[in-house]
């Protein structure tokens, strides 16, 4: 079982992708693919007269502020455009996939948190109304049932809190969670860079291998999202992941080459 | 096995149809929903600076001409605003629902139209990059493999063509033609009127019953999409459907009020 995760940014070729999956997949290997969507769904917000708002935490972390209006246009992106337009791709490709969230079946399941700490200007503000979320537990007995019967799962926040609220949800932490419960012999991270940089964004500066009891070590040159994949690979491997690739997903064969060896791989 | 079809129109309390299906489906019956999303599509569309743009066919039935970017908006709201908006209702309810689209696992399949020929001031043209198609094919094992592990389906449009093109299909018709694959007890038809009314928009004027043998001869009385729901019915009734009944979604338990046969009864 391999858990594949693409981003969301700017520059990555879902064509490519969907038919590097189409060919594993018809090679009999099973794939859960996980998406993320966050460009679009600024560029849609902001056409929409609402663009985003990002808090960063006490602690240095990056996220988006997810009031109600927020996270229906984010469902619209993430659920309606992007997850959508994978199922189309791979089913042209003859893959029966099948598009769901992590409200879907509770597939990605957690705590609700509607309270935010935001830093502004030096201060720590408490902001409400927040539909942000952890995954907690990974209910994966729609997906056995669906890869068991021939379908692949594509799957994307939001995730469902235990009664039953959407909540936004990290993709790679969900995708790491979801690769940790499966056991799944491999977790790829594909976004639009090579892997982890030792000097962002200086593409010649790829870290090759982090040895799996030391991640946290590589933590610093992580940068902003970065931060939440290396985070997400330490949970992954701790779980009993085989191993977590960082892969590039700008190119042809993404998830091939990831599997080869090539980005960041932690093991 | 009960198939009901909610509409996209204004007015419709989806909070009171999820309620009601959420009784039913703790009483133990079978339910799949099916809903459409036209009157926000056609919000989300115009903010979006894409206004909807609606033909009338030769034979006068009005339809939504859905090019790629089109197609797209209506995932958006269909497949993401509403689908896991609806999701997300029946799980706070307790209810375990899966939301998919036509697309995920083909579940309507048939022939894409890229061609529609559209009556403008008197004169026919033919526009292309339609992406419309009628469902043929309505592939339920999907569905029943959902329903026999717990889950409750809610399904919108999109469809798929046969070549896995995704394609704008009419909500009450995948609706009527899942209906009779499954051969269902009943299909609800629930819309922002209280049934098929001989003047209408006079609600006083509701037929309460139309004999199965002669769906066809009320078709006069159809406006506009309410033609689609009497071909859906009549099409439905020939297909082994118990019978179908058109019901009013804008208030209290809509879907038990259906089956105690307020609305127009189609047997």
């Amino acid at each position: 079982m391999i858990v594949v995760k693409v981003g969301g940014s700017l520059g990555i070729d879902y064509d490519a992708l969907c038919a590097d999956i189409a060919e594993l997949w018809q090679q009999g290997r099973r794939v859960i693919l996980v998406h993320g969507g966050s460009a679009e769904t600024n560029r849609i917000a902001t056409a929409l007269g609402h663009p985003p708002k990002f808090v960063t935490s006490p602690s240095g972390y990056s996220s988006r502020f997810t009031n109600r209006e927020t996270l229906e246009i984010f469902e619209m992106v993430y659920c309606g455009k992007i997850n959508k337009g994978i199922v189309e791709r791979l089913q042209k490709l003859g893959v029966n996939a099948v598009g769901l969230s992590g409200v879907d079946g509770r597939i990605f399941e957690g705590k609700h948190k509607d309270k935010v700490r935001s830093v502004e200007n030096g201060k720590v503000k408490i902001l409400r109304g927040d539909h942000t979320g952890t995954v907690e537990k990974v209910n994966t007995e729609l997906l056995k049932l669906l890869l068991d019967n021939g379908y692949l799962p594509v799957l994307t926040p939001p995730g469902s809190s235990y009664e039953g609220v959407a909540v936004n949800v990290d993709g790679d932490r969900a995708a790491a969670a979801l690769a940790a419960s499966l056991k799944a012999e491999a977790l790829l991270l594909l976004s639009n860079v090579p892997g982890l940089l030792r000097n962002f964004p200086d593409e010649d500066s790829l870290i090759g291998q982090i040895p799996a009891d030391n991640v946290e070590a590589y933590l610093e040159f992580a940068q902003d999202r970065m931060k939440k994949k290396v985070l997400g690979a330490a949970e992954a491997v701790q779980g009993g992941v085989g191993k977590v690739i960082f892969g590039d997903a700008r190119g042809a064969k993404p998830v091939q080459n990831a599997l080869a060896g090539h980005g960041t791989v932690v093991s």
